[in-house]
Protein backbone atom coordinates (compact mmCIF):
# COMPACT_ATOMS: atom_id res chain seq x y z
CA UNK A 1 0.00 0.00 0.00
CA UNK A 2 1.09 3.65 -0.87
CA UNK A 3 1.53 5.93 2.21
CA UNK A 4 -0.85 8.82 1.44
CA UNK A 5 -0.01 10.78 4.82
CA UNK A 6 1.42 14.06 3.10
CA UNK A 7 -1.91 14.25 0.20
CA UNK A 8 -3.83 17.17 0.81
CA UNK A 9 -6.90 14.72 1.73
CA UNK A 10 -4.76 13.37 4.61
CA UNK A 11 -4.15 17.30 5.41
CA UNK A 12 -7.57 17.98 5.59
CA UNK A 13 -9.01 14.93 6.90
CA UNK A 14 -6.72 16.17 9.91
CA UNK A 15 -8.01 19.68 10.12
CA UNK A 16 -4.53 21.24 8.52
CA UNK A 17 -6.33 22.36 5.65
CA UNK A 18 -9.84 23.92 5.71
CA UNK A 19 -12.69 22.70 3.54
CA UNK A 20 -16.74 22.43 3.16
CA UNK A 21 -17.14 19.35 5.04
CA UNK A 22 -20.88 17.90 4.25
CA UNK A 23 -20.22 14.39 6.42
CA UNK A 24 -18.01 12.36 8.79
CA UNK A 25 -17.96 9.19 10.15
CA UNK A 26 -15.40 6.14 11.83
CA UNK A 27 -14.20 5.53 7.93
CA UNK A 28 -15.35 8.61 5.77
CA UNK A 29 -14.76 12.10 5.13
CA UNK A 30 -16.95 14.13 2.46
CA UNK A 31 -16.35 17.28 1.09
CA UNK A 32 -17.22 19.90 -1.71
CA UNK A 33 -14.73 19.83 -4.36
CA UNK A 34 -12.63 22.70 -4.68
CA UNK A 35 -12.60 22.66 -8.63
CA UNK A 36 -15.90 21.64 -9.24
CA UNK A 37 -17.09 19.98 -12.97
CA UNK A 38 -20.41 21.44 -11.41
CA UNK A 39 -22.39 22.59 -8.58
CA UNK A 40 -22.56 20.30 -5.54
CA UNK A 41 -19.34 17.98 -6.97
CA UNK A 42 -18.70 16.35 -3.70
CA UNK A 43 -15.84 13.97 -2.65
CA UNK A 44 -15.97 10.76 -0.80
CA UNK A 45 -13.03 9.51 0.88
CA UNK A 46 -11.83 7.15 3.56
CA UNK A 47 -9.63 7.79 6.40
CA UNK A 48 -7.38 5.13 5.40
CA UNK A 49 -4.68 6.57 3.42
CA UNK A 50 -4.09 4.43 0.46
CA UNK A 51 -3.58 5.48 -3.09
CA UNK A 52 -6.05 3.50 -4.97
CA UNK A 53 -8.98 1.42 -4.80
CA UNK A 54 -7.93 -2.14 -4.91
CA UNK A 55 -5.34 -1.44 -1.82
CA UNK A 56 -8.49 -0.37 0.61
CA UNK A 57 -9.71 -2.30 3.54
CA UNK A 58 -12.85 -3.95 3.25
CA UNK A 59 -14.32 -2.36 6.33
CA UNK A 60 -13.18 1.27 4.90
CA UNK A 61 -14.89 0.40 1.25
CA UNK A 62 -17.93 -0.93 3.01
CA UNK A 63 -18.24 2.17 5.35
CA UNK A 64 -18.18 4.61 1.29
CA UNK A 65 -20.07 2.23 -0.20
CA UNK A 66 -23.11 2.13 3.08
CA UNK A 67 -23.07 6.07 2.46
CA UNK A 68 -22.91 6.43 -0.93
CA UNK A 69 -26.76 6.40 -1.23
CA UNK A 70 -27.42 8.73 1.39
CA UNK A 71 -24.42 11.25 0.29
CA UNK A 72 -26.29 11.15 -3.19
CA UNK A 73 -29.66 11.69 -2.11
CA UNK A 74 -28.58 14.38 -0.28
CA UNK A 75 -26.41 16.67 -3.09
CA UNK A 76 -29.58 15.95 -5.60
CA UNK A 77 -31.70 17.77 -2.94
CA UNK A 78 -29.56 20.28 -2.38
CA UNK A 79 -28.36 20.93 -5.75
CA UNK A 80 -31.80 20.12 -8.08
CA UNK A 81 -30.06 18.03 -10.54
CA UNK A 82 -31.74 14.94 -11.67
CA UNK A 83 -29.07 12.93 -12.83
CA UNK A 84 -24.99 12.22 -11.74
CA UNK A 85 -21.99 10.21 -12.18
CA UNK A 86 -20.02 8.64 -8.92
CA UNK A 87 -16.65 8.45 -10.58
CA UNK A 88 -13.47 7.37 -9.09
CA UNK A 89 -10.04 6.93 -10.90
CA UNK A 90 -7.00 4.85 -10.16
CA UNK A 91 -3.22 6.25 -11.51
CA UNK A 92 -2.55 9.38 -13.26
CA UNK A 93 -3.54 7.51 -16.75
CA UNK A 94 -6.99 7.28 -15.51
CA UNK A 95 -7.02 11.05 -14.16
CA UNK A 96 -6.04 10.62 -10.45
CA UNK A 97 -4.31 13.97 -9.22
CA UNK A 98 -4.76 13.45 -5.60
CA UNK A 99 -3.41 10.05 -4.28
CA UNK A 100 -5.55 8.91 -1.76
CA UNK A 101 -8.39 7.14 -2.58
CA UNK A 102 -11.39 9.16 -3.74
CA UNK A 103 -14.94 9.05 -4.92
CA UNK A 104 -16.45 11.60 -6.90
CA UNK A 105 -19.88 12.38 -6.91
CA UNK A 106 -21.07 15.11 -9.96
CA UNK A 107 -24.38 16.17 -10.87
CA UNK A 108 -25.45 16.83 -14.17
CA UNK A 109 -26.74 19.47 -15.57
CA UNK A 110 -27.12 20.25 -19.19
CA UNK A 111 -24.54 22.65 -19.01
CA UNK A 112 -21.94 21.34 -16.59
CA UNK A 113 -20.71 17.80 -14.90
CA UNK A 114 -18.50 14.89 -16.27
CA UNK A 115 -18.49 14.46 -20.36
CA UNK A 116 -17.54 11.34 -21.28
CA UNK A 117 -16.44 9.56 -24.21
CA UNK A 118 -17.57 6.19 -24.58
CA UNK A 119 -15.95 3.75 -27.43
CA UNK A 120 -17.15 0.74 -26.43
CA UNK A 121 -15.86 -2.33 -28.25
CA UNK A 122 -17.88 -6.29 -28.63
CA UNK A 123 -16.77 -9.23 -26.55
CA UNK A 124 -16.68 -12.15 -28.10
CA UNK A 125 -17.84 -15.37 -26.53
CA UNK A 126 -14.54 -17.21 -26.08
CA UNK A 127 -12.20 -13.97 -24.59
CA UNK A 128 -15.34 -13.82 -22.51
CA UNK A 129 -15.26 -17.02 -21.25
CA UNK A 130 -11.56 -17.34 -20.81
CA UNK A 131 -11.04 -13.99 -19.44
CA UNK A 132 -14.18 -14.26 -16.99
CA UNK A 133 -12.20 -17.54 -15.32
CA UNK A 134 -9.03 -15.91 -15.01
CA UNK A 135 -10.81 -13.33 -13.09
CA UNK A 136 -12.63 -16.04 -10.87
CA UNK A 137 -9.41 -17.91 -10.23
CA UNK A 138 -7.82 -14.49 -9.20
CA UNK A 139 -10.90 -13.86 -6.41
CA UNK A 140 -10.48 -17.33 -5.30
CA UNK A 141 -7.21 -16.93 -4.43
CA UNK A 142 -7.22 -13.36 -3.23
CA UNK A 143 -7.59 -13.74 1.16
CA UNK A 144 -8.13 -9.86 1.47
CA UNK B 1 -38.01 3.11 -5.86
CA UNK B 2 -38.27 2.19 -9.28
CA UNK B 3 -39.12 -1.18 -10.15
CA UNK B 4 -36.34 -2.48 -12.81
CA UNK B 5 -37.52 -6.36 -12.80
CA UNK B 6 -37.36 -6.06 -16.24
CA UNK B 7 -34.01 -4.68 -17.50
CA UNK B 8 -32.01 -6.66 -19.01
CA UNK B 9 -29.74 -7.02 -15.72
CA UNK B 10 -31.97 -8.33 -13.49
CA UNK B 11 -32.70 -10.87 -15.94
CA UNK B 12 -28.71 -12.01 -15.62
CA UNK B 13 -29.27 -12.39 -12.08
CA UNK B 14 -32.11 -14.74 -12.69
CA UNK B 15 -30.04 -16.75 -15.12
CA UNK B 16 -32.65 -15.80 -18.41
CA UNK B 17 -29.59 -14.29 -19.79
CA UNK B 18 -26.07 -15.79 -19.96
CA UNK B 19 -23.40 -13.62 -19.05
CA UNK B 20 -19.27 -14.04 -17.71
CA UNK B 21 -19.71 -14.18 -14.69
CA UNK B 22 -16.84 -13.20 -11.94
CA UNK B 23 -18.77 -12.62 -9.20
CA UNK B 24 -21.81 -13.10 -6.89
CA UNK B 25 -22.70 -12.92 -3.59
CA UNK B 26 -26.05 -12.52 -1.27
CA UNK B 27 -26.61 -8.72 -2.34
CA UNK B 28 -24.22 -8.56 -5.01
CA UNK B 29 -23.21 -10.43 -8.80
CA UNK B 30 -20.62 -8.87 -11.13
CA UNK B 31 -19.83 -10.19 -14.77
CA UNK B 32 -18.30 -8.55 -18.11
CA UNK B 33 -19.57 -6.04 -19.74
CA UNK B 34 -20.40 -7.46 -23.43
CA UNK B 35 -19.86 -3.60 -24.91
CA UNK B 36 -16.35 -3.09 -23.03
CA UNK B 37 -14.21 0.27 -22.99
CA UNK B 38 -11.19 -2.04 -22.92
CA UNK B 39 -10.16 -5.83 -21.76
CA UNK B 40 -11.57 -6.63 -18.38
CA UNK B 41 -14.69 -4.22 -18.26
CA UNK B 42 -16.42 -5.46 -15.52
CA UNK B 43 -20.07 -4.79 -14.21
CA UNK B 44 -20.86 -4.87 -10.07
CA UNK B 45 -24.50 -4.52 -9.72
CA UNK B 46 -26.80 -5.40 -6.65
CA UNK B 47 -29.24 -7.79 -6.51
CA UNK B 48 -31.76 -5.42 -5.32
CA UNK B 49 -33.45 -3.90 -7.84
CA UNK B 50 -33.01 -0.32 -8.15
CA UNK B 51 -32.39 1.96 -11.02
CA UNK B 52 -30.07 4.73 -9.01
CA UNK B 53 -27.94 4.69 -6.66
CA UNK B 54 -29.42 7.58 -3.92
CA UNK B 55 -32.47 4.37 -3.99
CA UNK B 56 -30.33 1.78 -3.09
CA UNK B 57 -29.99 0.37 0.74
CA UNK B 58 -27.56 0.83 2.89
CA UNK B 59 -26.69 -3.01 3.48
CA UNK B 60 -26.73 -3.39 -0.45
CA UNK B 61 -24.92 -0.04 -1.34
CA UNK B 62 -22.15 -1.74 1.81
CA UNK B 63 -22.24 -5.31 0.24
CA UNK B 64 -20.75 -3.48 -3.29
CA UNK B 65 -18.26 -1.02 -1.23
CA UNK B 66 -17.08 -3.81 0.44
CA UNK B 67 -16.18 -6.00 -2.63
CA UNK B 68 -14.89 -3.42 -5.03
CA UNK B 69 -11.19 -3.37 -3.74
CA UNK B 70 -11.09 -7.23 -4.26
CA UNK B 71 -12.61 -7.38 -7.83
CA UNK B 72 -10.64 -4.27 -9.11
CA UNK B 73 -7.39 -6.39 -7.69
CA UNK B 74 -8.56 -9.40 -9.72
CA UNK B 75 -9.16 -7.11 -12.96
CA UNK B 76 -5.68 -5.97 -12.36
CA UNK B 77 -4.29 -9.09 -11.92
CA UNK B 78 -5.89 -10.66 -14.97
CA UNK B 79 -5.55 -7.71 -17.52
CA UNK B 80 -2.66 -6.37 -16.05
CA UNK B 81 -3.97 -3.17 -16.42
CA UNK B 82 -2.08 -0.44 -13.77
CA UNK B 83 -5.32 2.50 -13.82
CA UNK B 84 -8.78 1.97 -14.04
CA UNK B 85 -11.54 4.02 -13.19
CA UNK B 86 -14.77 3.15 -11.39
CA UNK B 87 -18.25 4.53 -12.83
CA UNK B 88 -21.67 4.54 -11.70
CA UNK B 89 -24.21 6.47 -13.99
CA UNK B 90 -27.29 7.62 -12.78
CA UNK B 91 -30.07 9.05 -15.66
CA UNK B 92 -30.04 9.17 -19.20
CA UNK B 93 -28.26 12.58 -18.90
CA UNK B 94 -25.73 11.16 -17.33
CA UNK B 95 -24.93 8.22 -19.64
CA UNK B 96 -27.21 5.77 -18.05
CA UNK B 97 -28.15 2.79 -20.28
CA UNK B 98 -29.69 0.50 -17.78
CA UNK B 99 -31.65 1.14 -15.16
CA UNK B 100 -30.76 -0.64 -12.85
CA UNK B 101 -27.71 0.40 -10.46
CA UNK B 102 -24.41 -0.46 -11.88
CA UNK B 103 -20.68 0.12 -11.41
CA UNK B 104 -18.08 -0.37 -13.79
CA UNK B 105 -14.38 -1.30 -13.22
CA UNK B 106 -12.65 0.01 -16.27
CA UNK B 107 -9.26 -0.88 -16.95
CA UNK B 108 -7.29 1.89 -18.61
CA UNK B 109 -4.52 1.11 -21.16
CA UNK B 110 -2.93 3.37 -23.66
CA UNK B 111 -5.14 2.81 -26.21
CA UNK B 112 -8.51 1.90 -24.39
CA UNK B 113 -10.83 2.85 -21.39
CA UNK B 114 -12.38 5.64 -20.10
CA UNK B 115 -12.14 9.23 -21.44
CA UNK B 116 -13.06 11.95 -19.58
CA UNK B 117 -13.44 15.47 -20.45
CA UNK B 118 -12.70 17.23 -17.53
CA UNK B 119 -13.76 21.16 -17.08
CA UNK B 120 -12.95 21.94 -13.86
CA UNK B 121 -14.92 25.47 -12.43
CA UNK B 122 -13.81 26.68 -9.07
CA UNK B 123 -15.78 26.78 -5.78
CA UNK B 124 -15.48 30.53 -4.19
CA UNK B 125 -15.89 29.94 -0.46
CA UNK B 126 -19.32 31.76 0.41
CA UNK B 127 -21.18 29.40 -2.26
CA UNK B 128 -19.16 26.47 -0.43
CA UNK B 129 -20.34 27.19 2.76
CA UNK B 130 -23.75 27.79 1.94
CA UNK B 131 -23.62 24.84 -0.18
CA UNK B 132 -21.81 22.49 2.25
CA UNK B 133 -24.30 23.60 5.17
CA UNK B 134 -27.10 22.76 2.71
CA UNK B 135 -25.60 19.29 2.15
CA UNK B 136 -25.56 18.88 5.95
CA UNK B 137 -28.87 19.83 6.85
CA UNK B 138 -30.46 17.22 4.31
CA UNK B 139 -28.26 14.79 5.69
CA UNK B 140 -29.25 15.20 9.23
CA UNK B 141 -33.18 15.20 7.89
CA UNK B 142 -32.53 11.65 6.11
CA UNK B 143 -33.76 8.60 8.01
CA UNK B 144 -32.78 6.02 5.17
Amino acid sequence: MTDTTDTIFGKIIDGDIPCHKVYEDKHVFAFLDVGPLSTGHTLVIPKQRVAQLHDLADEAAAAIGRVLPRLCRAVLSATGATAYNVLQNNGSAAHQAVFHVHFHIIPKFEDAGLDIVWNAGSLDNDSGAKLAALIRSTLDSDNG
